[in-house]
């Protein structure tokens, strides 16, 4: 059975590459993305969302596409070392490559067609967005549940480097660095202490190196465009 | 933009109507439904997943689907009257007629085939499934989160029939019936304490009244045929 689904919306986000991304939603809640609506989907579809604080947003994994999918998985937080099936893991690279967060939703802006304002974000650029509901915390919330091997991981320190003038950067854009490193992008089975990893965010080319469970900020650099 | 999704699997479920189904899962546990997987979707597809005590189900409004969708919906809880967005909603009246339920998995069987059987159903039966993904409590339980209408409303005494042999059904009915009507199936507008309802239900169908905060059960009738 198959069925052709068209977008409501795309993503504007911070992440205009896989690497550096939260594994999870409201892991970095500096994260802002905007949620902008087809113009065919007017203020009147959202009427009432603003009541709520948490909404799902379906979307789909557009840059895994091309990549398909695979039955098993190695899930970063096993160390990328144990096997599991994909249907038990929140891999990108899925039948249908749909996904699923639970993102903050901070305002509407509905002056000039549809705006959704939500922060903890891990969505990529220009993602295609399905749906929108609302979240039900007395059916969703179940902080009780058995969950494996997805809990939270213990947070990196974040150091900067003297010489970045830090205090020139935003306030956002640094909050935004620092949670997003301090998360560990690295694939867990990587430990190279002398390698200089690159993260792109925003308009800025982040350079770190991680020693231990210190990440340190080498150098910011901005970038003429970020998509 | 749009993307074209494939079932991996079809749901088979005790509700072959939509009149009586739970309006949101984990209201009636008794609600048994065992999602089959497509053969090409093998017990690697589910390694691990046992661990997880919640399962998320993506599936497919199926039968909404002819019927389209609208800016603006009047939710069941808030009595009918009041109009909200569709995507302050969750009615199956929407673009794409993506349905998300998240469901208690009670056990996996791969023997011939992956069968995933889960509690707390509100799923019609043959529902398209699109993907299987595990719950995460720790970024997805948000019990403080506000959530305007949606709230548990308070469930109908349900009285049986002193004619009716309670004691020669199963068990295991008998709970889904109680169930299914307490949480009250009528359109929310709709007090005809003379009306008599009838669902049908697993193979049987089922006639009752209310009046006021109490629904008796007139009788059950075994269909030879339940889709």
């Amino acid at each position: 059975m198959q069925h052709l689904i068209h977008s409501i919306g795309t993503v504007h986000s911070p992440f205009s590459q896989k690497f550096g991304i939260p594994r999870q939603p409201n892991l970095v809640p500096a994260a802002q993305v905007c949620i902008d609506l087809h113009p065919e989907f007017t203020a009147d579809c959202v009427r009432g969302l603003a009541d709520f604080d948490y909404i799902w947003v379906h979307f789909l994994f557009h840059d895994a596409i091309s990549e398909g999918w695979a039955p098993l998985v190695r899930p970063p937080r096993l160390g990328g070392k144990q096997k599991r099936g994909v249907f038990a893991t929140r891999t990108p690279h899925r039948p249908n490559h749909l996904g699923l967060s639970l993102l903050k939703l901070e305002r509407i802006d509905s002056q000039n067609g549809v705006k959704l304002y939500c922060s903890g974000a891990d969505l990529l650029d220009q993602t295609p967005v399905f749906d929108i509901k609302p979240y039900l915390p007395f059916v969703e919330a179940q902080p009780q549940a058995a969950a494996s091997f997805a809990q939270h991981s213990e947070l990196l320190t974040v150091l900067w480097q003297p010489e970045i003038q830090k205090s020139l950067l935003p306030a956002a854009l640094c909050a935004l660095i620092e949670q997003s490193i301090a998360q560990d992008p690295r694939p867990a089975y990587q430990n190279l202490p002398e390698r200089v990893y690159k993260m792109r965010v925003a308009n800025v080319e982040v350079h770190f190196q991680i020693v231990q469970h210190t990440a340190t900020v080498l150098c910011v650099e901005k970038i003429s465009s970020h998509t």
